[in-house]
Order: C-alpha cells, then sequence, then structure tokens
C-alpha cells in the first residue's frame, strides 16, 4: 500500500442511482492502482463527506490526498464550498499533503472526449 | 444547412462561467459539422431554455432533433423533467424527429476518459 490516496469528491443527490458512474469510475482507478487508497466523497445527500473520506484515508496511512472535483462546471460548489472543505481538512490533518486538480469539466481532453462521443451518437 | 440539430441539454447555474465548458463542446460541435444547427439549453438559471431551444432549431428548418444531455449522473432532472419536456416539444413540433441520447455518465468510453486523465492527474 502507497502512501497516496486520491478521493473523487462528487456533488451528490438523493437518487441511489445517481452515484452509479462515479461507482465505475473508482472502480476502475483502484483496479488501475491496486495500491492507492481511491475513494468517493460527496457535497450532499450521500456519504461519506469529504472530511470523512480524507479522515478513513489519513487513519489508514495516506500521506498524500489528490482530491479530483468530478463536477462538470465551475460554480458555487467548487468556488466558494471546495476552497472551505479543502482548508479544513489542511487543518485537522496538517501532515497531510493535499493537492486539488482541475474540475474536469477544466480539462480540454475530457470536454473533447465528450466532443467525440457526441459526434458519434449524433451521427 | 442539414435539416438536422444538437441540442445539448445542460443544469445550468447562477454563476455565468458555470457555463465555459458547455461552450467549448458547442463550438468544437460546431466546428466539426458546421452543417448542423448546435444549440445548448439549459434546465435552470440560465436560457435558453430546451422548449425556446427546440423552437428555434425548428424554425430554422430543423426536422431531427438530437438531444444530448450533459449530465454526469441520472437523477430527478434526467428521470422525470427531461421526459416531460421531450414529451412537450413532441407535442409542439409533431414534425420533428426527437431523439434523446444517453447521458455522458452512462457512456463508458466518458467513464474511461475520465478515469484515464484522473490517473494522469495524480500520477
Amino acid at each position: 500500500m502507497s502512501d497516496q490516496a486520491i478521493i473523487l469528491f462528487a456533488h451528490g443527490a438523493r437518487d441511489p442511482e445517481w452515484a452509479v458512474p462515479f461507482d465505475i469510475i473508482q472502480k476502475q482507478l483502484q483496479a488501475a492502482r491496486p495500491e492507492v487508497q481511491v475513494e468517493l466523497a460527496f457535497q450532499d445527500f450521500m456519504t461519506p463527506t469529504l472530511e470523512a473520506a480524507a479522515a478513513r484515508v489519513a487513519a489508514r496511512g495516506a500521506r498524500r490526498i489528490v482530491l479530483v472535483p468530478l463536477f462538470m462546471a465551475q460554480g458555487g460548489h467548487l468556488k466558494q464550498d471546495l476552497p472551505l472543505l479543502a482548508g479544513k481538512i489542511r487543518e485537522q490533518h496538517p501532515q497531510l499533503e493535499l493537492q486539488v486538480t482541475p474540475a474536469i469539466g477544466d480539462a480540454p481532453e475530457i470536454l473533447q472526449a465528450i466532443t467525440d462521443w457526441v459526434l458519434r451518437s449524433a451521427s
């Protein structure tokens, strides 16, 4: 087990089916990197919270967390809520290195993959 | 100009920056298929609505609309709201053929692209 963890942070919803694509991504990542702790965390409606997920991976020995916002777009959740949550985690776990990646909607290769998929779906 | 239109349907938000990735996808699609009408539409907070976008492309001669939900996950918007909206559009424009694609979170190739991007971001 490495000392690295990946936390995938998603919005959450009341409908349990909502989490399915995020579960699939988590499983694909875990299969590709079996030595890394890969966890899901949610803003609302679903558990664990981001704080709980960070505490869990820290308790299991993580020293470095890469936090990936699985949000398509920039809004209040990413601009206001996420920096506050990241600040709390840094206070609670000062030994942890916490890196926050861009959101999926800020990644040109993801947008291109979506464009390509729409072109195939619409032809 | 073909008689086909693509409408990209997204959630919408109060923050104007929220629409940026969807604008990029729209522009990439329009560049790839200049003969097709490619429009954005929003569930909430932003305009046009899906009904207004459908009326616009129909007025410009579209006979076939491919409606692409740019939602990561299945929840109330896709399960309840979208079928109602699609039904309304079919009533208002009986001459139109309206095809609704899966959501981006239901496309295995999009989930794989996200997984691959996380692996690169987290290494």
